[in-house]
């Protein structure tokens, strides 16, 4: 399988690398507006240069990862689609839930394969927790709880286009609370401020949030999120059922714990999602390629990605109006 | 200090084998509707029994435990409130908010001290996170996320009277938050069912739920209950803040932990309150008796007994309605 | 049951008030040198003063508890076993194992009762794991590892009159080791040195020291002790066997954990033997009632209390000659 | 740096693929007895297959790495010395010590650069804990624990030519002790039997075995060896020193736990070394080749792996005597 990058950012390089190590695949052209940015990702993939064009157009190019700006796409993802190409992108299709049809509604109609980057699935604890959940090992599912940190919080200039909270950061939480519950909310209640950084509220947005789903049959769901965590990224999952539970902790650099006068001191987990889900950014790639060379549909999926931004949407509408809301 | 206990049954007898425990301390009556209950707590401790009125006019009474059903409590309290005892009593006050207020005019306008019984503000665990909390260790406090699940559902006859899961179960986590946050939540939400017991749901009531908080500075808290856990009784806390965060975990029974083909395993929390929360009743008297002695005002007092009901009316508010639901 | 207590320092005053805690045993009075402390212990549990003589002659008293120092343990066990006593002593019986055996053929030409103080036995945790071993959790045991610091060295005065590290410290893990094992040991490699302090090593004792023993059948058992461990009081065990292990931890005061940018912090193990062992005193007492009452021979006995004095000195032969030595 | 490989079995193949993933390195060619083993490596690699003749003679080879059977090992090694080539060797060197000697003057003459795999030191886990150590973390070291049980014995027709326990299983753990303590075991004492399975005693050999040793400033040491661990792969280091210890953990396959009747339970050790010391190989391999470029002495060197083989006799030699044995 051959692929195209558009976009040779800090994911574009993950994804881009990952590619270029397989056996079965290969990395043939990177796209960037930042031409610097391209040709290194190229030069340490044995890749060429390209314009999203000659992309598209390319007959030797079977795949497209689309690794640039959110609000870029859309716009790509219907390109590739109406080029033939399997697509994977990086979440969100787009800010805008209406923007986001519309584009399904192209890749519907062309038959094109598109896989979203919702890469915590396939972090192995997580999968792991929910493959466990599936086989019973807990039961009738009752409540799922997700935490979230992030070591930091973005700059200002990054708040400002992400779409805020909820669409940018939160967004990956409600993925993960629809994969686990295997069932979609009906009802989204969020609460947030802007407590880490006062510029974050300036601008409009909020660094900590939290936020409750329940689902037509019952089940709840609780989220956590802050832009900040001294003692690494905080990314953990819980579920509730009728006969246990199962928590998905941290990962720490090592095993070291060091004892003294201060008590028992172990690592700090593994500081951010470069990272914590290098691994998963792996299997990610494995499961696009299979399902490309399968001929299966890939999840997480379009419509994967459409219910998230749904969510994302409904919980700042919480937010902003201080009032519960439904999902249709 | 020679108290009577008023009520014999399971938390009666635990505070009364604690009264009759110390030095400083006697248990001199026990009263019961139940006479064989209270002959067998006298017995064990050296007390006699009682009627309520003889206890209540007794010169030999300092001090009353009131370990009697909740619909009892508000009168029991005005009761010995104008008997001049000093008055300890289980929560919670009364079912209803404006019983509450006029029984808390009678406390004030006698001048009694009166403590409540939220055991868990006792408990070493939490005692010391709240300390911390207290000491700057986190920094400014942001986010606090409380779990606690009891090891499986009461008789649906104790739920009727109960006064549902808000005010009765998660009127302690709502303590708790209180506590920690250090201030007061001006909005709460809640989402809830009845997925663990069906029985529980005709009853009018629900087993599982989860609630979201704010106060005025932009602090936000968690809670997740359930009426079951099949690993044991669970009651943690975290609370997060700039600079880091405090967890509280669950307690076991032994340290012991089996490596075998299944991996390893560790032991089941303490099963319930009498076994995770023995230190903290003890400690809860010490706190009393130390009040009395002293003539400070014991805390949690009236006043933490009315606002944790007062959550648990709106969070039971917001559950039924499916708003969000703001206090003044 | 009515106790007569000889030595009334700490570990005296700990089985003091655990004997006059107890509704079916009584403390009648209490015997040391010191009569200020005799008096103390006696005033605090409602107990008389007494001579040891009158203690041994007295028909009030049943039973004795010897807590008093190491040097007059094997007279008092003879004179009590003569006068007819049930018999609870602390280890060791004595230093000298002629000694112990003159004393322990008294205690058999009486028939008097007569349980040495192992506290270890009983710690619910040792316990747990003695009991899952023993119920085949692991099959068929290959390997015991017993881990074993105390937070800091006794004074020099202590150490001169103590036996040395293996009679005073590490004789408790030769029981440990005997009581896990279910087999005896049939050789001892002892190595240590005095790095922890140089007064000791100039007094002629070690500080820190490792042993290795190895059954008939080929079951091998390591012990590591240091007089110091500045994270609180270590005390684990571990067990290999066909089909698993069993491990049993420390025990921290309580399971708050501190996360912030030095990682995570868990508390110090409980400082010390007071602390740590508070539950195996009391059920330790439990056992040695329980046995007085039944007529059933009561665990540890004088052969284990002879048994790891051998052990201890087996070691200390070990260390002094830098020979492995074998028991007989 | 182009490398040719002698041994394509199942380390000769992580480290050929480990070789060839870097961008730095190349490997040019590989000898295996077993012509399709080199055909296979080399195929994954992009590397010729050749004959060790071929590989030692070639012009077009800087470094050799001996990844062949343990009797092969010293003479690969005079070779690759002799024909100017960097040499990385898997230990041993050889089980016997004069021919462990002998090549190593060889070396010594060459001037080669010759590393040995000790792979556990470049474990990011231990590789921690040393560095703590040296930076003084806990002070003067006193104490160091190793533990070391492997998933399951190897085949019978391995045990018979492996060296047995000491030299094959356990020179790990005297090559981590020696790393650790910073010094030379003085004295050795080692007890040990077959109880994992008959088959290996009948061949003259031990599956479980406890060592204790000693250095000239009075550090102790001990290890705990078995060839089977129901639960995965054991690799456990424990440092104490005079203000602190440190531990390392085994590593998990994921950080799942899940909770319900039979208590709390987590995943396995990682199952075998190809996983626990995944990185450590890599790492291992960045060691040898920024020293071979710089021109550094690599360590762990011929040296460490003969005072680790010196080791290995002195507990075998204990074993077979029953004596404990000092090191000159």
């Amino acid at each position: 399988m051959k692929f195209g990058v558009v976009g040779a950012g800090r994911i574009g390089t993950i994804h881009g690398g990952n590619i270029a190590a397989r056996k079965d695949c290969e990395l043939v052209s990177v796209a960037d507006a930042d031409a610097g940015a391209a040709r290194a990702l190229a030069d340490a993939t044995g890749a060429t240069t390209a314009s999203v064009d000659q992309i598209m157009e390319s007959k030797d190019v079977d795949a497209v990862a689309i690794c640039s700006p959110t609000d870029t796409h859309a716009d790509l993802i219907e390109r590739a689609a109406r080029a033939g190409k399997a697509i994977f992108c990086e979440k969100p299709i787009a800010l805008d839930v209406g923007r986001i049809r519309n584009c399904l509604e192209v890749v519907r109609s062309t038959g094109a394969t598109l896989m979203i980057g919702f890469n915590r699935r396939f972090d192995p604890n997580f999968a792991a927790l929910r493959k466990r959940v599936a086989e019973g090992a807990i039961g009738r599912l009752e409540i799922v709880s997700i935490t979230s940190r992030d070591p930091g919080p973005p700059p200002i200039s990054y708040i400002a286009r992400s779409g805020g909270l909820f669409r940018d950061m939160m967004i990956h939480d409600f993925d993960m609370a629809r994969f686990i519950l295997g069932e979609e909310p009906v009802a989204v209640s969020a609460m947030g401020s802007a407590v880490v950084d006062g510029a974050i509220g300036e601008a409009g947005d909020i660094d900590t949030a939290v936020v409750i789903m329940e689902t037509k049959s019952g089940k709840v769901a609780q989220i956590s999120n802050s832009r900040r965590a001294t003692y690494g990224y905080d990314q953990r999952v819980e579920a509730h059922g009728e006969s246990g539970m199962i928590h998905v902790g941290n990962v720490r650099e090592t095993t070291v714990e060091l004892g003294g006068a201060q008590g028992f001191t172990r690592d700090k987990s593994l500081n951010f999602f470069l990272d914590r889900y290098d691994a998963a950014y792996k299997i990610e790639l494995d499961a696009f390629v299979a399902a490309v060379k399968s001929g299966a549909k890939p999840r997480p999926d379009g419509d994967d990605g459409l219910k998230a931004n749904i969510l994302a949407d409904a919980a700042y509408q919480s937010w902003k109006t201080k009032q519960r809301v439904a999902i249709e």
